[in-house]
């Protein structure tokens, strides 16, 4: 290690208690984002972040757009055009607190108990985030940052990022970047750094069946009319196979194979299926038979019904025969598949399976394309090295099912990838009541921030390898 | 004709407008049974309808149960042991009035407008059943009725003759009778008398289909969980074949099959396929091949999905994999089908093709069988005579899809059959806003009531035969 790692490792230590304080004042403001009511509390936010990147010396300080939910925008360019740039990405608003009523202390007031920090916002994502920049304030004391940053931190995450990929789009010279990196994303278990290499992408529909021009009791007209309801699980039943495979003329066509290396290295994750049926609660794991359970959930496309709706619903018998029924359909989308083409899938077995007696609309709500990152690229390479120094093992490498959508709108307009490893972790409570964040394992993740952004130095944009 | 009924129909045509006033207050009493707000006027309903048997000289004119929603009973039997006894059934209460904005005018103030009478109740039932009891009260001005009569109008039939079963059961001797003359049925045109010899039954349930413990995040977990809306919707749509045939096993056992002679009295019936296509605005009629629209819509058994809900039916979209999913499902009966088996089926069904990936719980809410009357009775042979007599044709045999629960009531327990005979007409928007009742074809059921009775003279317990 040289001295200046292990200046900054000793900096991030004396400070330890400082960070923690700093912290607590951000997780006291309730950005929430998905709410009007809230909007004060955001440019608080916005601001409190500014502030605090022209206090460690960042440059270039900016709030994008300066009104409602602003992006915050700091850079640190001194390493010179030769070594590597760093995006940095992160994002301050949060979730609502409700069910406040759920929460043992109040949510907006972060108290520690056993070495967890409880507030909104603890783990996703301003925590994270914060380790990010600590680390940078870190190595910044002791000297000039061994790499390129530019730090973006958004407001909008919580509300789908919608304005970000605009933004990207109009300043991709202002963000251009090798690769990003971003703490939003969980750790498996606290002893077991990861790296969160693939996300899958989204494709969300819904279709409505219609049948009768209005309701019509079933008694007088029951047996002569296609039911919608009837119709539509009809061609709902018909959309996976009886293996779990998914039925959609071309839906796997572009699928890109897994291979065995990877195969091998997503079977090292210590999830079973014991856990996974003990986590959900299901009488048995389902699915397509040659794949694991884990290759399933976050490796394989899929298709699910998010929601069913038709005629009568509430408590009782009312002998209704709907005229219309409805399904909230969506699709997980894995690399390279492209949503406008599932929708060409779907819209294919309908025309092809739906019968004369219904007519049937099919409307897209939202789509986003998957987004994969190189294992081996030198930025992963630096990763894995710093993990492996604070902790001692090997990191995971590990996909996920959900979709982030900064990450595919990075890679699909500025064509980079991004190393996403944050410190969440399972059982973190996420989104819901009780939020938290465990220390021991942030202080961590900021120290092997510290050893990341060195090991980055000397990799330049042509990408070589790291020293191992 | 006889002097007897010449000026039993002399009297009826004498008192017409006197007839019309009378109903009129009726009408603007609203009976209404769904609400507990219309309390007093349910009681109003039935004293009025108490006060009038007892005027034109029905004896042992009585209140049972006296309190919430009386049944008014009162009868002569005067004709002796000899003569047949009819059972006449109706009902005083009526559907609220809601969209009150819908209607032209007050449904409590009916209005006489081009030969119809607009009043919530008008033809549902007080219209119809008043009818029956003016054609006695005209036989009863010129002498002594030709049949002993007994006379149930009830105050329960909006909210599903429930208490009904119960007063039949615990009053069989009092409602002893060799048949119920039901005026609650329609006519399919006014120049076409209607005689609806059979109802379908009801077998109606609630399906939930469980997966996991709670809602998931449709990315995380989605590709090894089946999900439980999927499973519903696999499971509904197993249960008819492609063909519309119900799949469940011994689900057609016990159906009593159509003969010729009945298929081609059904066959006459003018409602024709592009009628009933207009009238549903289905883009094509549907169900098993081997029966024709109208047999599968009243003598056919069904399996019709009621309600679905699962998951997120909001607008736009939520990625969540939902913890259960609901059907309700409903079968109409025909005879021999009995209810509890047809529950067996469906548990049967269930048993053997829901996969062990979830679980599922089936609830009966409500169920009743069918009923048939034998269209070859002295009681049906009076009635088509005296119809045949009024409107110069012979009277269309029809089944109806619906179910109406005393006349399956009388059917199980008295073991008689009912003689279905009223005036509404497809166009008289029962239930919906400005209900009406046509006077001039009310008239003329009127005038086949006194036919009727005086047909049924001579006829005995014995059932013989009426001469035509």
């Amino acid at each position: 290690m040289t001295n200046a790692v292990t200046a900054a490792l000793e900096y991030a230590k004396t400070h330890r208690s400082r960070f923690i304080d700093q912290l607590g004042e951000l997780l006291a403001i309730p950005s929430v984002s998905t709410t009007p009511e809230h909007q004060a509390d955001i440019q608080k936010a916005a601001h409190w972040v500014a502030a605090y990147l022209e206090k460690i010396g960042l440059q270039n300080v900016q709030l994008y757009p300066p009104d409602s939910h602003p992006l915050v925008y700091g850079e640190d360019l001194r390493a010179g055009p030769e070594a590597p740039t760093v995006l940095v990405y992160g994002h301050y608003d949060v979730q609502p607190a409700d069910p406040l009523e759920k929460w043992h202390t109040d949510p907006f007031k972060p108290v520690i108990r056993e070495g967890q920090i409880y507030a909104r916002g603890a783990t996703d994502n301003k925590g994270p985030f914060m380790a990010v920049l600590y680390a940078l304030e870190a190595i910044l004391n002791n000297g000039q940052l061994p790499v390129n940053v530019k730090v973006m931190i958004e407001g909008q995450e919580e509300i789908g990022s919608s304005a970000l990929a605009q933004f990207i789009a109009e300043n991709k010279k202002l963000l251009a970047c090798d690769f990003c990196l971003n703490p939003d994303t969980g750790m498996l278990a606290p002893d077991l750094p990861t790296i969160t290499y693939a996300l899958r992408g989204l494709a969300y529909f819904e279709l409505k069946v219609y049948g009768p021009a209005q309701d019509l009791h079933s008694g007088v007209f029951g047996g002569a009319v296609h039911n919608p309801a009837q119709a539509l699980c009809e061609l709902i039943a018909g959309m996976h196979d009886a293996h779990g495979r998914i039925t959609l003329p071309g839906f796997y066509e572009d699928v890109r194979p897994l291979d065995e290396e990877e195969r091998a290295e997503l079977a090292r994750i210590p999830f079973t299926e014991e856990m996974f049926q003990a986590r959900t609660g299901v009488p048995q794991v389902w699915g397509e038979p040659e794949f694991t359970f884990y290759e399933r959930i976050t490796a394989r496309p899929t298709l699910e019904i998010n929601g069913l709706y038709s005629g009568f619903i509430e408590a009782g018998a009312k002998t209704v025969l709907p005229a219309y029924a409805l399904a909230k359909i969506s699709c997980r989308l894995v690399p390279d598949q492209d949503p406008a083409k599932i929708k060409t899938c779907l819209e294919t077995y309908l025309s092809e399976n739906a019968a004369a007696t219904i007519r049937w609309e099919l409307t897209e709500l939202v789509h986003g394309a998957a987004s994969i990152s190189d294992r081996h690229s030198p930025w992963v390479r630096a990763m894995q090295k710093a993990q492996e120094t604070v902790w001692g093992v090997r990191p995971a490498f590990k996909r996920e099912g959900g979709s982030v959508p900064v990450v595919t709108q990075l890679q699909q307009i500025l064509g980079v990838d991004s190393v996403n490893v944050g410190c969440a972790l399972p059982d973190d409570n996420m989104h819901g009541p009780n939020e938290k964040m465990n220390l021991a394992v942030w202080e961590k993740s900021l120290a092997s921030y510290i050893h990341f952004f060195y090991n980055l130095a000397g990799q330049g944009q042509a990408g070589e390898q790291v020293d191992r």
